[in-house]
């Protein structure tokens, strides 16, 4: 879908914009955001519905809706670049349900602690990109990754609570926490990996800095050291 | 849970909450509609996982979000009225889930004449019911109600070509709409009855106008009238 004359004319695309490459790698990008997004929502909607209480499950269907608010700031920023929204989430959809499938939790807990280490995680990831677009974008994927209204403190509080009452579910939310992580490394990768245009993003181009392979496996072993230190705050074994 | 003193100070109730059985009545009131959105989000991001293309699918989880958006404003409220908006939500949770429960949608086209009858008859009803409460109170609910962004249009849309395409539909979805209708005038005074607030606030006070019986059969007659007008604009043998 062409953008309208009305959004063309308003928006003044940033140098960067007049490498086709980079534009498809950042069309790409908010593209994978976004559907991770409406993917959020869903499984934080499901879970919502294993809530223990009425307050919990309040709690859950706002982050829900959070992570929906932040779609349509990201389509209005595709359509500004000339792209439909759809066609560009459309090629990401498949692993990212496929990643859900395989990491469906079992229980209320462990859709908690999806929530936390799976969002923490896609944030990392999205802020190690951010500094590689150009400022523009690279805010707008900034704000959109921002965790409004203090969520995850909400799940810290409720995950640690559980461990407290009954310290064997540590244990077993730890491997929950490694097999979470385990699939997030093979699977989103299998996505991204296809994608000639994301793959050109990391390698850089004319006017921004790339990342060497040096610097990727600098950027993974700094995402799994947040992720340690995540799954640290939810208990002392998990 | 008592409001904190900033919520008491700030607010002057009106003169119609100096009668506990007016004010047991609002928080009633309040509690059913909170509980309706949550119920309503709940039901919408279901029937999103149903849709058959990502731009219904975002359209219904959008339509979720609207619903769960109209939460807070109501829970203030009730916080505002020294209320507790759980304690509140309650006793309305029972009778709202069972209609739910015997009215799931078979199919997304279902779901979506579900989400357009069901909300229409909602939001008719607490217009009425408005009439009947302080100007504050009366226009909290009313704001609560309004459809933001055009969504009936879309589902309108909708059922519309679904039954242009294959009219033997036509026929399923009204009688599927009759049985809505049925439902919820059996199972939602079920919920309402037991409650005797919310029949008083509809028999009247001091300062405001009660319902005699034959205006109660008169608002019924209404309601079932625009709910005919509704299952017509979804087609001619809707």
């Amino acid at each position: 879908m062409p953008a309208s004359p009305a959004e063309t004319t308003s928006v003044t695309l940033p140098e960067a914009f007049e490498d086709p490459v980079y534009r498809a790698a950042v069309v790409d990008l908010l593209g994978v955001i976004s559907y991770g997004e409406i993917s959020a929502f869903e499984r934080l909607a499901d879970d919502s519905k294993l809530a223990p209480t009425l307050e919990d499950k309040l709690a859950l269907a706002t982050m829900a809706s959070v992570e929906l608010g932040k779609v349509a700031a990201l389509h209005t920023h595709l359509r500004a670049l000339g792209a439909d929204p759809f066609a560009a989430m459309a090629p990401f959809r498949a692993a990212i349900d496929e990643f859900h499938r395989h990491t469906a939790p079992a229980d209320w807990v462990e859709g908690l602690v999806k929530a936390y280490v799976g969002d923490g995680l896609a944030n990392d990831f999205y802020r190690e990109i951010a500094t590689y677009l150009d400022p523009d974008t690279g805010e707008l994927v900034l704000s959109s990754l921002d965790d409004d209204g203090g969520h995850a403190a909400l799940v810290v509080d409720r995950v640690r609570s559980v461990i407290a009452a009954d310290p064997a579910q540590g244990g077993r939310l730890a491997l929950w926490g490694r097999r979470l992580m385990g699939e997030a490394l093979t699977q989103a990768p299998r996505g991204a990996v296809d994608r000639d245009a994301l793959t050109a993003l990391l390698t850089g181009g004319v006017d921004r800095p790339g990342l060497d392979l040096a610097a990727l496996g600098r950027m993974f072993t700094r995402l799994t050291e947040r992720h340690q230190e995540r799954m640290g705050e939810l208990g002392p074994d998990a």
